[in-house]
């Protein structure tokens, strides 16, 4: 593919700011790329623009009716001055799946990457270099066609923006204390939890918020047929190991299929640790916890990587895990997947592109 | 509450559409109203402008968390000239539910009626005469803080625009038919299908292209959780008539309580009609229609005011209902509801606020 043009040139680079503060998405780049979309003539235009706003009619559908998807991954600086992206076909691939669920159309999938690689190229002094630090990667389509008609839109814009991320958890792995959430209900199958669509993250913030007034730093989502079985974390799937096995919610068409929860079942097989995807059923977590056959749990997602998890908050009642302690398992996986990705443990998987 | 001032006048006034040619949300009038939210501000300055694009940062919170809500009603032209909106509190009260559901900030409910009206009152020229026509009022809120973070957004802006709209049948009432869909879900208790925000309507357009595909005008959606009850008719709450009775889904937690919806049940026992709102499993209103005794049934909703079904597709079947005719009950229902929209019928219920 051709280049993507800068069309205009910023007039004057923004300050970069201090990796201490960069805290999540508040700081952008001066790039970004866009691609427009008409019935008439597809996907078109590709460019990479000045960061700049954009100008949407009022009646613009994804304002009214919602569509809108994403994707979030991350550009990691080696030790050797390299740029690296982790598993950023996967990403293009679920973007497209997310499109089609939400009645948009699909990517060109080589392009989509291209315009990754092209715009972290040209933004590469953007890349915090601390430990954890990173540039993250938010790739997503809206809807623009100005009309209040309720059905898919014929206008949509393709955006790809970039911000400077700090380290999750500060200098290290930190357990968070998850609330087990009976009331609220995430996605059922036949729905649209499997896909990354905006209105999935709107419905779940009154759930996170009751758990953090209970103090708690996340949810754990039950099905919303039965209000039994686990599905995810917040949004990040979830594993218990459990008898020196590890078990993991299997994706049944309401649970998101994290990249980094394929990785970890990945590693875990890699390493002879067996790993069951299937129904997992909170009352058994809570009996099998409570023999003591619960070594650890953790969330896995773009942003923490692996997230232990020191304590659940079931049915009234909170068990503590591992002594709120990392588990070895967590600990493991975590090292072997942030080393993979800014080039620090070898890359067996061949998971990582250098840009 | 004081006049909303013009900050600023258009330049030109646009030129209005054909009656014949409105259709639904395609022309917007030349002014809007906007107010903002800020954290520590709150709601403020609220305004009339002209109608024009919203510039916002690509990292705004709508375009990525979905944080966004509306509403839809209608005004109307009276023969004698007068200008009428139908239950305009009732919407705004709504829209309140919504915002706060969406860990949005509520609006002061008189400052947004206030707003609908003195809005309304500058654009009356919009509003079309013809039978059937009226001018579609779409209040909304969408969530603009540039920041990535999954939390609620500290920024909002309150929206208000206008669009003159045809008539939804052309010259009489018309029979839809309606696919009962059972692979697809809307929305399940403990998730936000009770209220009106953005992403229930993305969810829904897959399986809407689906029933037309197959040849039906609208989905009926069943419960998320067993797949046997009826919720909504596509965007329009449903009403069957069994025996001479009305029969409607009760508000479980996953239907929108639409306002129509209310005012029909009202008018059914205003009339000695008997209304049951309940749990109406799919299988014995199939039953019911095999044994003659569904007489009706129809949709209701702010767009088409009363819908007749004239076919019901359920497991594989399609059940022609009434020989494909408009009800009597529809019919009267939808001469009353329309009649007290544009003061030619009594407006016993006090539902009409005159502008």
């Amino acid at each position: 593919m051709n280049q993507l043009i800068e069309r205009r040139k910023v007039t004057a680079r923004k300050e970069k700011p201090d990796s201490a503060s960069l805290g999540f998405g508040k700081y952008f780049t001066d790039y970004m790329f866009v691609m427009d979309y008409e019935e008439e003539r597809g996907w078109h235009d590709p460019r990479i623009t000045p960061y700049e706003p954009v100008h949407l009619d009022p009646s613009a559908s994804v304002f009214h009716y919602g569509q809108a998807v994403f994707e979030g991954l991350k550009a990691y600086r080696s030790e050797d001055g390299r740029v690296l992206m982790f598993r950023p076909d996967q990403n293009i691939k679920r973007l497209n799946k997310s499109l089609r669920r939400m009645s948009m159309p699909p990517l060109d999938e080589k392009l989509a990457l291209e315009a990754l690689i092209q715009l972290v190229e040209l933004e590469q002094e953007w890349i915090p270099i601390e430990k954890g630090t990173s540039l993250y990667i938010r790739p997503f389509v809206i809807a623009t066609e100005p009309s209040l008609g309720v059905r898919p839109s014929k206008r949509y814009k393709f955006m790809v923006v970039l911000t400077p991320v700090g380290s999750y958890y500060g200098d290290q792995l930190k357990p968070i204390r998850i609330y087990v959430e009976d009331e609220y209900v995430r996605a059922v199958t036949g729905g649209v939890g499997d896909v990354k669509t905006s209105g999935n993250y709107a419905a779940s913030l009154q759930a996170q918020r009751k758990a953090e007034e209970l103090g708690y730093d996340q949810v754990l989502w039950l099905d919303g047929v039965e209000k039994k079985y686990a599905e995810e974390v917040g949004s990040m799937n979830i594993f218990f190991i459990i008898n020196g096995e590890a078990v993991t919610p299997a994706l049944n068409g309401s649970i998101l299929g994290g990249i980094t929860r394929a990785s970890v079942i990945e590693l875990l097989k890699s390493w002879g640790i067996r790993v069951r995807e299937e129904q997992v059923a909170i009352d058994d977590i809570y009996e099998a916890a409570m023999r003591g056959e619960v070594s650890e749990v953790f969330g896995t997602g773009t942003a923490a990587v692996i997230s232990p998890v020191g304590a659940l908050h079931i049915h009234g009642e909170t068990i503590e895990l591992n002594n709120g302690l990392i588990g070895e398992v967590s600990e493991r996986l975590y090292e072997t997947i942030a080393g993979i990705q800014v080039g620090k443990v070898r890359d067996s998987f061949r998971w990582v592109v250098e840009v």
